[in-house]
């Protein structure tokens, strides 16, 4: 049989009450999804063993496989075993191989298992268990008949630790995506545009019925464009058909493009400058590390960002970046003078190819009043300078919107942006938010 | 009539492939649930009114209540309207008073009201309009009969920022939960021990027949214990018994416990700092700038965090934090020696009353294998130190597990710990994951 439609069930009062957020349905829906297999239903019930077996009966009706999450531990809530019984009409057994599973996971932590773990060994007798080389909980497989078609279920473990290397290593190799059809995805990563700007020169491209489909995802000023092909050419077609609107795409809107696929954008920074030999120091204010922190998220960035300095007093923007006590009194340290002392006392300082500075008020309060002299500054109002040992600096101004939160991760990434941006030689841009 | 049992429906083949994670399930459960609604399933469906209206019929015969969310923008592809409109077996009209918003939104931001947009005033004819001051896109609520009950529902938009002052304004005043009984919940947070080990102090009380309930949730290294009542005593009852219990929880697990509610660890030790008076400064290597950043997420931090250094290279260590190159040479980046050396020299540096240092290998990589004259240093391997102006400093070595965004959340946490039991005059405890 071909695995068609599918339905994703996660299982767990934590979730139905709210206590957790559930990532693993979305995990789940990506990884079919590419595989062309499509993705019809999310659902999530709590630990009881009526609702969840009425799920699985119901859902096997319409998919044609199930991908099952929680449930699987050794305490009196976990209930997908008996659910999963109860909907396929059969009885639980212990399985012994299982069994050894869980008894070697607990001997190579040097603990004996408790008597209350036996119970993760139970299957349904026309069932088989999953490996889980992370844990405790051994998977399930069973597949269930009901009047017009049968339906694979497969039910992992929650959490993503544990069910992701099960997924890849004993579900993917199982799963058969409708044959005759081709699904290649590519994603292209944009900054410094919006999501409707783009969909406004992207135009045609992105109507419902376009081959290949054409979509595009905002997340905190990263847009990315995901071209998708599914249908009835073969792998080279389609990948000449993804070639041309990647092509297209990159005509229109290659200007704002950083990257692709598993790039970031911290990323692409990190690689342009190391295609240079060049190093990278940073000085925040507002942002109060996340700069750094966004920067070192990739590993293996210390050869090329050396550290920096956290100004967030004013007294520190003296001491640390040398910026002039008489320049925050008369500009005010949110402003174009006092990012661009920032930037190039920090780069001096640091010593290293290029330092980018964040000064700004990232709310909720904070914004000043305008005076004779100055005007308002408002919340989410953001300078950021970029200072070069070979090449000018320069500083832009932004109007940034949200929450505290949204303010100083746009700020971060526009610093990153404006950096890429000059590494890579990139035609100039005005950047969203930005303003005179 | 009253909502006991409460279905979350969310609208959108954003959710359904993958691209968007759904966070609102999760909130609006949460408020349900602390209103004493309980939440019994969770549902996505794709675009798609068969489906959509399939889901509103099943939902109105197992719950009184559904929260829907998603699919009332003005494109074709939402479809909420009609589905809804279709399982109260109704016909869509036109609002006056809701196209007179979303013209008005418009004009608001001097926009003439694009023609496509008028579709989101129509309506189920027995239904009503809810108003949404943040967006285009007013909400519905109707009531659909099913063989056995009414059930309430209620469409709001799917950007949180546009449904939950909807839910707050326009929803939450028209639930009423079951009479008779009362929902008080009650936080407490830890920080320092694991969830098992904390489950094993308070023992009895988190059995599953325990009044009040109490729960644990592990997240990051904190761990919060939950303590919920709901049940038919009064609101004064319901207090005494949660203070009772609260009492035992704090007599078991008081020397963990950094604060109840919204109270964050970062939140912690700025509010520990500001009682003394005290400022903050930070120097890190494998965080890159994470500490820093948390302690800034809370607004209004800069009274006692000042700022810092981030010594990503052993370069900066020097320069910055005047760690000596013989240290560095001698006992490795990543010692006990260096964290003290980078928190002693950053403190006199910064001129603040205290400094936390971390130094540690995030990973993936950059494991140091064991020399004759140094034992290895594995992947997680990280020291944390505290120099304070008017106390002797401290410095403790942690074995973290995990991935590099582990490691590093775990470190920047246990830094903030250290700092707050100093500052709170905690018992001395060990951490977990702290090794000798």
């Amino acid at each position: 049989m071909h695995h068609t439609r599918a339905a994703i069930l996660s299982v767990g009062d934590e979730l139905t009450l709210g206590q957790t957020l559930d990532t693993n349905s979305k995990w789940f829906s990506e990884q079919l999804r590419d595989m062309g297999i499509m993705p019809i239903e999310h659902v999530t019930v709590p630990d009881d063993v009526a609702a969840q077996t009425a799920a699985f009966a119901r859902l096997a009706s319409i998919a044609d496989l199930i991908i099952c999450s929680g449930g699987l531990g050794p305490t009196l809530d976990d209930l997908t075993r008996q659910a999963l019984a109860a909907a396929a009409h059969d009885t639980l057994i212990e399985d012994p191989e299982a069994l050894e599973q869980v008894r070697a996971w607990f001997a190579g932590r040097k603990y004996p298992m408790p008597e209350m773990n036996r119970v993760q060994a139970l299957r349904p007798t026309r069932g088989r268990c999953i490996p889980n080389a992370a844990g405790t909980a051994p998977g399930l497989y069973i597949q269930l008949n009901t009047a017009t078609k049968p339906c694979d279920v497969f039910c992992l473990p929650g959490p993503p630790s544990e069910l992701r290397p099960m997924f890849e290593a004993h579900v993917r190799p199982h799963l058969r995506p409708p044959e005759g059809r081709t699904v290649q995805t590519r994603v292209l990563h944009t900054f410094g545009i919006g999501e409707s700007a783009l969909a406004r020169l992207l135009d045609t491209m992105m109507s419902r019925d376009h081959v290949p489909m054409v979509g595009t995802t905002a997340s905190g000023g990263v847009v990315s464009v995901r071209i998708r092909y599914e249908g009835p050419l073969d792998a080279a077609a389609a990948r000449q058909l993804l070639d041309a609107t990647e092509a297209k795409v990159r005509a229109l809107a290659g200007s704002y493009i950083f990257g692709a696929g598993d790039d970031t954008l911290p990323g692409a920074v990190l690689a342009a400058a190391r295609g240079r030999s060049h190093t990278i120091g940073v000085v925040e204010s507002c942002t109060g590390g996340l700069l750094g922190k966004l920067l070192t998220d990739t590993p293996g960035s210390s050869d090329v960002f050396a550290g920096g300095f956290i100004t967030y007093s004013n007294r520190l923007k003296t001491l640390l970046a040398g910026v002039s006590p008489a320049l925050l009194e008369s500009h005010g340290a949110v402003s174009r003078e006092v990012a661009l002392a920032m930037a190039e006392g920090a780069r001096e300082r640091l010593g290293t190819d290029h330092a980018l500075a964040i000064t700004g008020i990232a709310g909720p309060d904070g914004a000043v009043p305008a005076t004779d002299a100055r005007p308002a500054k408002p919340v989410g109002l953001v300078y950021i300078a970029r200072a070069s040992l070979a090449a000018p600096s320069e500083v832009r101004r932004f109007q940034m919107v949200g929450d505290r939160e949204s303010v100083r991760l746009w700020a971060a990434r526009s610093a990153l942006a404006m950096l890429w941006r000059h590494l890579a030689q990139a035609p100039a841009i005005k950047f969203l938010r930005e303003v005179e």
